[in-house]
This record gives structure tokens, sequence and C-alpha cells, in this order.
């Protein structure tokens, strides 16, 4: 194998496929990249027990030359020291490696050595059966992926809770998270001849959108039975899957209320941030909320210990009883604040100890659910 | 004590003070920062049992009104809990204490209430006697000290050797620190009528660079036998002395060398950052230099597990013997590279056993000096 290429362009790749590789596996070779050149590209794949990050580099990026092939041949070199070595030389990078898997990476003066795994020891990937499949523009899976993934179980108590739940049913995607005691749910129209529901760990997607950050064009998902394949052009992220059956949330949203607010969004995050501050040291994150009249909403919280804050707000709208007291998480309350980008949102209580809904004006694809904590 | 003040003035000298702040402190009170208001400025103290440093807010910043005081007084406030609220304030910030230090903290329609300490129990500053102290440009002072700072010893088995040596004496500054196996050395022209040795901890100087990065004006250096006053129109900064003799480092500078060569600053700093990517997986982060005739150094590491580096740089200009190798410690020639701003250097070799002598060409003022390690 003998290649030459552009700096830069190598080490983005290296990058992005590092993100899949695990420092701590017992097998030597899967703290490996593996690097195969064809006569038209190279291709890099790291991976670990979870994902498998593959990344191919074509001859020309935009039309600029990036990279030219001598010799095909393929080899698996320790993904910590080829990233830190690439990291530092100044100019195109010659890639050589002999028969003993002995690999030189030149740049100018500068030589290095380094031993190399034989990549036929390397695993090898799944086939993508290309028939059936989902497409998506990759700005709105990113979109709808940070919109859920937050509200996942961090505890590994009840595995299916800490992924997120993606179902396909003609041509309509909806996405769910939930750790019981809060929930985000988004829905979109998308391309597709897939139909099934498949939970998705939150770890796979956060490396997926931090792969696909960048890019600007379609997303295809592929699904089997046990993993699901993100490919855009130039990169693919295959993901296992979580066994098991998500609950049904149907059954979970509220379809009555007794008070319904409107608020500015950016406002309320800034006032639970701040009242988050002494509830953060109290317990649950605690903060209350109060509305006394048709006008103002009192956001509060205290601790003995130091002290308390409160601030009222105004509400732009209101709807049913004006006379309400609740306490919730902050921190649950922010995260789905976070998300929202309409810059007015809708609050629907059900009374003291029934979950609250918060959703978006003018868009009704989305809505989160947050369960009230008793306040003592 | 009563006072209105601007949010952002507030929080930029609550973020300074607050870096002298301890958490762990055994005393409550020394957890908190003291506010004192007189009718002209407000003051801010923080401290830990190294240092004190106290910020000066007069009522106008260039010409712009950023403090009203209503009712003098002092209270002391968590620091913590201080920094947090008045980070997230939005407006200017009204303080009010109570009798019995109960402080409000309102912005707004925001109203904060946090439990105070009696400023009267807070320690009292040592008076500096004004007759006797060194002038000095902040950006100089700030030169001086990182050009040192980073060569004191990390270990507390030699105290003296974890500051910084700095010796006035006829208007003339001279910093030295150094861990027995290097030694940074750096001399300035200073007005001042002290003359002695002081040794500063380093971690003063290290909060000392960040209090003054701002800072454009003349800084007032103040000492007496146990503790070092740094003073500028806004700050000050009072630091505990470390007891002990400094050792004469005169006979340590080399008189006579076998090899003199001329390289350039930055592309020798990249060589070694590079060489040390195999050098410090190995041990003693030993990186090789080796000249064997007149134009050419080879710079290389290597481990027997990962693999080898090596490169070849230009000589500019070499004076005696064209054949020398030597090992050497790459972090910290690395050190010694970072800080010197001139573009090329002068490095001295006595001798593959001898330390070897690192100065910028064309400025006298600075020097480094580092031991060669034993190669197996």
């Amino acid at each position: 194998m003998e290649f030459i290429i552009d700096n830069k362009c190598f080490n983005k790749a290296i990058s992005d496929v590092n993100k899949a590789v695990s420092l701590k596996t017992p097998f030597p070779i899967l703290s490996g990249i593996k690097i195969t050149a064809n006569n038209n590209c190279i291709i890099l794949v790291g991976s670990n027990s979870d994902i498998v990050i593959e990344k191919v580099i074509p001859l020309t990026i935009d039309g600029v030359k990036v990279l030219e092939v001598y010799h095909e041949g393929s080899v698996v070199i320790s993904a910590k020291h080829l990233s830190e070595i690439v990291k530092k030389l100044p100019d195109k990078i010659h890639i050589k490696v002999s028969e003993k898997q002995l690999v030189t990476i030149q740049s100018d003066e500068i030589v290095t050595k380094v031993y190399g795994f034989n990549a036929e020891e390397y695993p090898s990937l799944p086939q993508i059966e290309e028939v059936k499949f989902i497409k998506i523009p990759s700005v709105e899976l990113i979109d709808i992926i940070k919109q859920t993934v937050f509200a996942v179980s961090k505890s590994e108590s009840k595995p299916v809770l800490t992924g997120v739940n993606m179902s396909f049913k003609d041509n309509h995607l909806s996405c769910v998270a939930t750790n019981s005691h809060r929930l985000a749910l988004r829905e979109l129209a998308v391309e597709s001849n897939v139909s099934g529901s498949f939970i998705v760990p939150s770890t796979s997607l956060n490396e997926l959108i931090k792969l696909i950050d960048k890019e600007t064009g379609v997303i295809h998902i592929f699904v089997t039975d046990s993993y699901i394949v993100f490919k855009s052009n130039t990169s693919s992220l295959f993901s296992r899957l979580i066994d098991g059956n998500y609950p049904n949330i149907s059954g979970l949203l509220p379809n009555d209320s007794k008070t319904i607010i409107t608020l500015n969004t950016n406002q309320l995050l800034k006032g639970i941030d701040r009242a988050c501050l002494f509830a953060s040291e109290w317990k649950n994150n605690n903060v209350h909320l109060e509305i006394k009249n048709d006008t103002k909403i009192r956001i509060s919280s205290n601790s003995s210990e130091i002290g308390k804050i409160e601030e009222t707000q105004n509400i732009k709208m209101i709807n049913g009883e004006t006379n309400l007291s609740i306490s919730i998480d902050g921190s649950f309350l922010m995260d789905a604040l976070k998300v929202i980008k309409e810059e007015e949102i809708r609050i629907s209580f059900g009374g003291s100890m029934r979950p609250v809904l918060i959703e978006p004006i003018d868009n009704s694809s989305y809505l989160h659910l947050i369960s009230p904590v008793r306040s003592y």
C-alpha cells in the first residue's frame, strides 16, 4: 500500500473515525484505524463494540486533488499514534507499508516509522441491504436527534430507556425519548419505504451528530434487526440497536388541562436557570411555579442554608384557572426549553400532581412532558 | 450598606478576587468575598493562606458611571453563591444589607436573598509601608514571569525551588527559576530603591499574570520579610514569600563550549514537539540531537514498542566541533523554546554530559540551561 495525501484532509478523517475507537478494548487491533487504499479512494474505519465509523476520501474534493494512490492495499495503525503524528506533520503525507506491516509516514524531511497490524485480522463490516431505506436531509436529522436525545435515561436499569425510539411508518418518522420522569417527542415527514420501530443508543446518536455536523446533503438510513446505518456521501456510522420493547407512550399524553399559559421561551429559560442556582443545592432541582392572577407567574426556589431567589414574569396569554402552584425539576424544564427554537411556548397544567405539557407555539411537530415533584 | 452597580463591572471584579478564594478553608468566612462600600468606591477582597487579591471599583470608569453608593458599610458573602448569582443577573445590581447580615441582591424583577457574614470577623490585610518600592510596566512584569515561572520545581521536597527568586539591586531585577535539571534566568532594568532577594511562590505569580493580564499601566511592588505586594491602579495581590536560601546559580553558568550552533526557534520547537510523541511513551521524554556535519542537525526519538521518528533541520551557523551527539529532555527544551520571542536561538554544548545553554540571538537578557540525560 502506498499513497500521498493532503495532511488537513487526512487529519479530519482520522479525527472523525477516531471517535469510534475505544482505547480500552481487549483486542489490540481494535485500538487501531483500518486504512484501505483503492485506486480511486482511501477508506478509514474505526470501531468499538457499539458503533463503527467509516470515512471515504476520494481523489479530489471540490475539484482539488487531495489524494494520489500508488499501490492498493490495507493496514491497521494504532489510532492514538496515527492521530498524534499526523496532527503534527506540516505538509503532504506519504504513507507506505512494507510487507512486514512496518508503516513509513513521511512529510518533508520528517520520517516516522510505526508498526502496523495485518488488516486481514480486522473484523469485516456487516453488509447493507440497500433496497429498503429512509432519506432525510442531514440538518433535519440533526435537529430531530438534538430535540429528543437529552431526555433518555442515564441509568442502565431499564436499557430500552437509554435509547431514542425511532418509528417509521408511511413516510413518517417519530422519535421519542424518556427517562420515566420527562419525555420528548418529535415527528417529521421523511421519504421512506421502511416500517418498524428501532431503539438507537443515545451514545451512537451523539456521535452521529458530531460526525455529520458539517454535512449539508442527505443521509440514507438502513436498518436490520440488530443494527442501523446512517450514511452520507463520505461518512457512514453503523450502530447496534437496543433489544426490547419500548413503552407505549400514547396513553401518557394528557388530553385535558386546567390551566394553559403562553410564555416567552428564552425569558423563562433564563428565569429557571437562575432559580436552579438555589434549587440544585437543595434537592431534585425543585423550582416552584405559581400563578396568582392572569398576568404574572412567579418563579422561585429556596434553600434554608443559603437563602432564596424569586422573580415574576409576564404571562402572554392564559386559559382556564388562574390559581396554580406546582413544583418541577428545573433542570428538566431547562433541557426542554433549550431545544425549542420558537420564540413562545404554551404550557398546559392538569393539576399539581399531573404531568406538565410544553409545546412550541405554531409548531405541532414536537412536545415535552415533565412530571411534577412533590414539594415539602 | 447599600449600592447600585453595573453588572458587568461587578462580575469581572468578583471573578478576579474569586481566584484567591479557596473552597476548602476550615474557616467559613474565608470562603467568602468581603465587600466594603466607601463613599467613593467599593472594595472586594478574597483570600486563601497563600495570597490575597483586592479589587477597587471606583464610581466611574472611563467617564462612565458604574457605581452609586447610598450607605457605606461592609459584609462578607459566600464567593461561590455571589459569583453564580451575579453572573445570571441581566441588569444593574442593587445590593442592600440588613442589620442581621441578610443581603438582598436585586436586578429588575429578580430578588435574591442570601445570608452574609459579619465583615468584622474577616482578617485584616497587612499594612504596606509605601516608602520602598519597585516600579515596573505591567507588560514587562508579565513577560519576565512567563519566561521563568515554568521552570520551577513541581516537587515540595525543596520548597525554595517551587518559587521564582526575584533579586533587586541598583535598579536591576533578576528572576531565576530552576528544578535542578533546568534553569531559566531573566534580567531587566527597573526603577527601584529596594535591594534584596525574595522567593515568590510560582502559584502566586501565575495568579498575578491572570489578574494583571489586561492592565496596561505600571505595577508597584512592595516587599517585607514575609510577604510581597503587587499593586496596579485597581488591583492588588498580596503573596506570602518562601522562607530559605535560594541556591547561588553563578557557578552553574558554563563558560566554555565545544560546539555552538544557531537554529530557527519555531522550527526547532515543532521538531522537538514531534520527537516527543515517541519520547513521552518511552521515558524522561528523551530526544536525541545529533550533528554529523556543519549544515544539518538530526532530531530523533524511538520507542521499541511503537516505532521511531526522525527529521533533519538546517543549522544556520556553527562554531567548534561538528560532531556531537546528546540526549535531552524534550519537554524541558520545548518549555524554554516556547517563551523565546526571538526568531533565532544559539545553543551551546559543552559535551555530552554538560548542561546545554540556550539563548536568543540579539538579546542577552535571558537564558535557559538544561542538563542532558544519559541515553541507554
